[in-house]
């Protein structure tokens, strides 16, 4: 590679850094920034910059919010404080914000428990959660981990360290996904929609 | 997506203008970025401006280079300056530097005729080819676009153009690739393998 001036060549290195982008990939992405005007070059590089040097965690929640302060769902008065909903993303906040049914507070991990990933409870923000539901009036907190081995595993784990607390701990249903297929549902699924059948 | 901070949202829409970026994969990047410290995404900012500003075309053969002055390949006295090689686009001098066969100067083109993409000969480095070819003691040029159909239109057109100099114009020779199979290549490289076939 020795014949692109090495500007370009560092520029590439920087892109080859970014997760799923491999060394060809982030060649066209340099040369795509190339082809861009300087003006625009420097409002990409702004935006990174901004976003990284004013995005904080909410001191309660730990969700993404910017500046200092409690982030727009701790701060809005008239959110349930009495029920926490505990995910392992901030993109988990969007997607059950999207449904409308949650109108208690979250508490966001940042990651779940895996051994085979080396992140360990003390990785995660879980004493932040303790201190909350030890210090505020939480009646019950929803564990909305995701449905697989290691969220499961995360779940369990908060839910026997929470419980001693006397606050009541759920868990999000399983079941078969509405608008799906049963003949698409994998075994494991419809064991547990059998299991969680209702009355109608 | 209202509940992500605005800082976060504007990185987002910057990572998904790039080519092959769609809005998730964007996200990914975004979240990435938020994950480094603040001097990594600052050193990832500065690589791409310190590229955007200093990388230039070089005067005589439009290939990349850093600063006003001659690339280090036209500014090289032991290359042959009698010979030309053209191609579409600077990727393409790395390819041929690699074989190490070629010890004459380039031309890159940037780009092909394309008029599916809007693509004409006035959007092209042409002019600057011909003055080349007009000014200089040039003997050959070897047309080294690609063996598709762009790139031979391109390679015709540009023929065309400098025959009338009294200029050698030649093609890359067409053939099985080195290391290939016969059973997988297409009917029209193996007619023009044929077609070419040389005494042994």
């Amino acid at each position: 590679m020795e014949f692109f001036p090495p500007a370009l060549e560092r520029m590439t290195e920087q892109f080859a850094r970014l997760p799923g982008v491999g060394y060809k990939t982030a060649q066209r992405l340099a040369f795509f920034m190339l082809s861009l005007p300087v003006e625009e070059v420097e409002a990409f590089s702004q935006a990174m910059l901004h976003a990284k040097r004013t995005i904080a965690l909410c001191p309660f929640c730990q969700n993404l919010t910017e500046g200092d302060g409690p982030c727009p769902i701790c701060a809005d008065k008239k959110r349930d404080e009495n029920v926490i909903c505990v995910v392992a993303d901030p993109k988990d906040v969007i997607a059950l914000e999207r449904s409308r049914e949650f109108r208690g507070r979250y508490h966001v991990l940042h990651g779940v428990i895996s051994p085979m990933n080396h992140v360990g409870p003390d990785d995660l923000y879980i004493k932040s959660l303790i201190e909350r539901v030890s210090k505020e009036e939480i009646q019950e907190v929803i564990m909305a981990t995701n449905p697989d081995t290691e969220g499961e595993a995360t779940a369990m784990y908060l839910s026997r360290l929470l419980k001693p607390f006397g606050v009541r701990v759920t868990r999000l249903a399983y079941g078969v996904p509405v608008g799906g297929h049963l003949e698409y549902a994998d075994d494991a699924t419809l064991m547990r929609a059998l299991e969680g059948r209702r009355e109608m």
